[in-house]
């Protein structure tokens, strides 16, 4: 639990946007975060009318996120924004978080952080040079407590040196022309950066892959495609990865594999066993032996390592999913700024990230070569 | 989306109680709920801790429910209570239920709804006698959208007449002896009723089966059983029923099959095609065909059902689970109260399901005989 | 291994027939038993084609299971069949059994043994009269390796003591009105006996709930059902079941279960853990505890118990299925015919299959009444 | 069937083999070819032993397989063996087969081919310019009919346009130091070849990809491992691949995913549709489309591709294996042989997976670099 409830400003996630709700959705669960104020929309009727249906004083929905953050910095500190939730398509993530942290008020981001490496690197400065500011990056897939089981087991040594990770994250749904809001502009270069499905879920598998590993993927060779016509940010692609420690992997993203709907998986072996975890089954952990029966580890259990027992809402068989995840982002954001003040390893992982796009884009774009990854 | 936030009272879930909490996030999920007060516990020390963690007015923090019922009555509209949520142990639903309706409050209540059947059916007279009364039971299983969908795939023809249904709640956690909170009023005839696993579990069972084919269930044969040595209460049983219409089938429950979590599933075979459905996967749907491959129909798809379509909070691929179910239950209630006044079909299943706990419990001290189910 | 290679005769099989090519490739797979004659098929066109494919002597195909008996007998005993196997309709196994029998011939007979349980005792009577004759079933599904290992664990106490027990035969291949020459039979009395389903695969049901746990059926409370207007057998049934030493359960078995393939799957909770296993994914045998995470047991792995080890043609991943574990049963049947002379156990197994069939018949026409399986 | 059965002849399988058994468990099942000599062991008693307990005219148990040929050749040909089967370790198959077809005699043998390149074209060579001489290889995978139903619904346009390939065989037995026969000369590579885990089995992967799409693979870029220290050839691997027609892919095959059986895997994503199969449940092929649910497709079900209903052996829930899946590769074979003459598309095969093993490893040698296969 957080120490007091903390108060959210929202940019983005007026009517009609996919990701507002399901980040209002997982900071209202536990009752630990309240909305105040939110700049929804550039449009005034559907801010205020999202700000309405949200049941917000209406002074305090505004049109203009620079106007947001210049009105609330002058209310009373017991009113006023504690953090800045950022659900905007990719290509505002940058001013908006720059002018929130300028402002002083802490950033919790939907991800990508940026559409390029230059840009968080400007935001890392920021957030580097003010020991109070916390940065937050909504991967929400590591709010899984299995997730967190996962890293626990393999960072105490339950699989031995970790020799081989296969992470994908695949999904069908851009396999033709797609013509809605969502898809427009994920394949729109200027909202989305230099990268199409690598930018918005091969992060997330880049991300897991080094969370669960606790290793930094360093190289990648890659290959990204463009398989539907006209589209001009690839929709699929796979790379070789390498990681510290002689780790290798292949990492796996693809928005055309048909009839798949959000296939985020990560198997990792090493020198004595195997863990398994597939976000569409989430409550579920494999983990595998040398001359031992395979184990299906299941969420909410007492055998699960000690450090992720508070993660679970539900007794074991009751299923929690994404909204439980993403609402774990949330509150550990929270716990976070009241015990620890200006938190840094969202800044870190969202730097690391940009710079995995960037390389990947390269390695393609130079006939597969390895490319490290500089962040 | 209910019309304006509904208000909410609570009886029982104070510190240390189990589904108290559960139900104060299904019903704080989707912000068109506000718990605004409570009777969490008798102990007062505990009823204002928990009051005061959920940012309550301790002076609308009682101590006893009777008290709740008189003061919030007094309330002007705007601020009183719409609702009492009934969370306490099994034996204090009824009273707490009869004050509330009394005192004019609708009433969702978890389950089962009374200690017998003479219980039930006095609450259901006084539901009965007001026209603007509404009284639900969580029948949280109902809440998954591909419950609905199963339910609305049969109510179209698409599997045929129904024949054959086979339907199973199987726990393990009561497999020995169990010393705890939750383990002890449900082994506990003074707390639990006539039954124990049956009136916990079987009763999840019962209904499921019921909603899913739109059959009633009218005749049981059962045999319940004491696996665990100085327990007072059925802890297994199974029973073969009959339903309207020619429908036959299969129901077991039991909290003594080790390793089992919380597996309530149903499999429902008619004459042209079958359904099956397991809680532990609740986003998955199994329909099966005479001549063509079997489907896995996958919760949030266009394909689904209309009917069902407005249950799902987010996108194909991101689960949801045993919270968004309960929180549906929580939206479905407030909708209703709301568009058609006093509801009554809660009312009317919570009788149902008494009723099939007594024809069980009479079977099974009968020999196995064939006992009809007299709600 | 067998010491040599067996000789078999084989009555029924001909053209046109199913389970007497599955019969032939099981004995063939291992090179340890040659079919050297047969009475396939009453049509002498139809006997001699199906010989002919097969490589035999046409001189021992015969037209008359009698006459292959007289015959066969007086060839030298390098030369004569050692044992017959019995692929014939049901209504035909009692006959062809006792004529070989009393011939002096062993007998495998595919299930179920007779019509009635007055024939199989009077199979019993010959049989247990002759110290050195053979009879066995081919209880297909105990020739899968992974049976005789959830067999073995229960046997040294690996989940506790027994209580409850849960098994079920379901096909949907009878769901509606079927011309077929499988069906025909099936369905008639005069060929299948007083049950259709329940015969044909709740014996298998029965037989594998024994297997398993090492208990004795001794009561059944039953509904048959016949779902198909006109059909004068039952195509589906449900029973509650008492084992020795208070173990109970339930058998369901059907026949209408649309899209169920040949679903044969038994679980079986104890006092410390379970054990669940199912006919279409042969190689699993899933294992739950108490305080420990599931377990997923796999095929030909090192840590099964040892005496299933010599059961496995493959390593690990190579899957064996129905083939192989057919010819398990032959090759077990050969092995045991060789070492230990008259084999009993099939004998007694056969007898209490009967005696379940009739229990179930008995119970089912009284209302479902307790019913003691008299063996 | 075959038109009669044929006769075969082997070289290697003597006590202690391991493929050995597994090839003629599969040639002996149909009933259609016979073993009629062998040389199954240059260790004289090993050899006789071998043909004894198989029951071998020790007349035709040579302890050199040169003997064989000559000797075989000069049997008349109603008694002479038709083809000889190679289950050698790697580096003997070249040589036994380019005696073999030297002498006449058709080929079916166990992969890799041989250990290079250049003597598989030296095979090619021969089996050319021979118009009636026949050489199969034992893909043992493509005998699964569902990974021939994958084929055929490809082939007709049933999931489009392919696009995306993943391609993976994983195991886990050689995570550690292993110390056993089938270890042994899999990590040596004077009898392995230039490499470990690819050559063994990649090329399965490899040959099942091609297989499955109808299309060549023509480039990779590769990363092959030692995980296991002192280890001299690759343990493990992972490459990125390119078809014609613009498919792009991923395949991975390694022996050091402790805890993995036997995962061979394929998923094929095309413009409409998809496909996915593992071997380790081989009798279910996953169907994925644009807008209908995912199938479950079952093997012997009516609605598969007329072309593979001839494959099965049982009905539909009557699971085949591994030993089933080589039957059919010799069935077709043996067929091949006697319906076709002189059957080149095993040849063509084996070419195709040298050319892979060595692309794979100049690429790796190279930094990964895209290699193209020169077959």
């Amino acid at each position: 639990m957080t120490e007091r409830v903390l108060r959210m400003g929202m940019v983005g996630g007026g009517q009609g946007a996919f990701i507002g709700d399901v980040h209002r959705l997982a900071a209202r669960l536990d009752g630990q975060i309240q909305l105040v104020c939110g700049a929804f929309s550039r449009d005034p009727e559907n801010c205020k009318a999202t700000g309405r249906q949200l049941g917000l004083d209406l002074d305090r929905c505004y049109t203009d996120y620079q106007d947001m953050m210049l009105v609330e910095a002058t209310l009373p500190a017991s009113e006023r924004m504690d953090f800045v939730a950022i659900v905007t398509p990719n290509h505002v993530h940058f001013p908006v978080a720059k002018a929130a942290l300028k402002a002083g008020f802490h950033v919790l981001s939907d991800k990508p952080a940026t559409l390029n490496l230059d840009e968080v690197k400007e935001l890392a400065k920021i957030v580097h040079a003010n020991d109070t500011l916390a940065y937050g990056l909504t991967h929400t897939y590591l709010g899984y407590p299995l997730v967190s089981a996962a890293r626990a087991i393999i960072a105490e040594g339950g699989i031995g040196k970790v020799r081989k990770v296969f992470v994908e994250y695949i999904q069908g749904w851009l396999a033709g022309e797609v013509d809605n809001k969502q898809a427009d502009w994920r394949t729109d270069p200027a909202r989305s950066g230099i990268s199409g499905c690598m930018g918005d879920i091969g992060t997330h598998a880049h991300n897991l892959a080094e969370y669960v590993t606790g290793k930094v993927m360093t190289h990648v060779a890659a290959d990204l495609s463009i398989f539907v016509e006209g589209r001009l940010l690839d929709d699929d692609g796979s790379a070789l990865f390498r990681m510290e420690d002689g780790v290798k992997g292949v990492l796996s993203a693809s928005q055309v594999c048909v009839g798949k709907e959000n296939s985020l998986s990560i198997r990792v072996y090493g020198e004595t066993g195997g863990l398994e975890w597939n976000q569409e089954e989430p409550n579920t952990l494999v983990r595998t032996y040398t001359d031992r029966p395979t184990e299906i580890l299941r969420a909410a259990q007492g055998y699960l390592p000690e450090a992720v027992q508070a993660g679970f809402r539900t007794p074991p068989g009751h299923p929690e999913g994404y909204i439980e995840a993403f609402a774990n982002i949330y509150l550990e954001f929270g716990r976070a700024l009241q015990t620890q003040g200006g938190v840094k390893a969202g800044m870190d992982a969202a730097v690391r990230g940009m710079a995995f796009v960037e390389a990947l884009v390269d390695s393609s774009n130079n006939n597969s070569t390895w490319t490290e990854i500089s962040a």
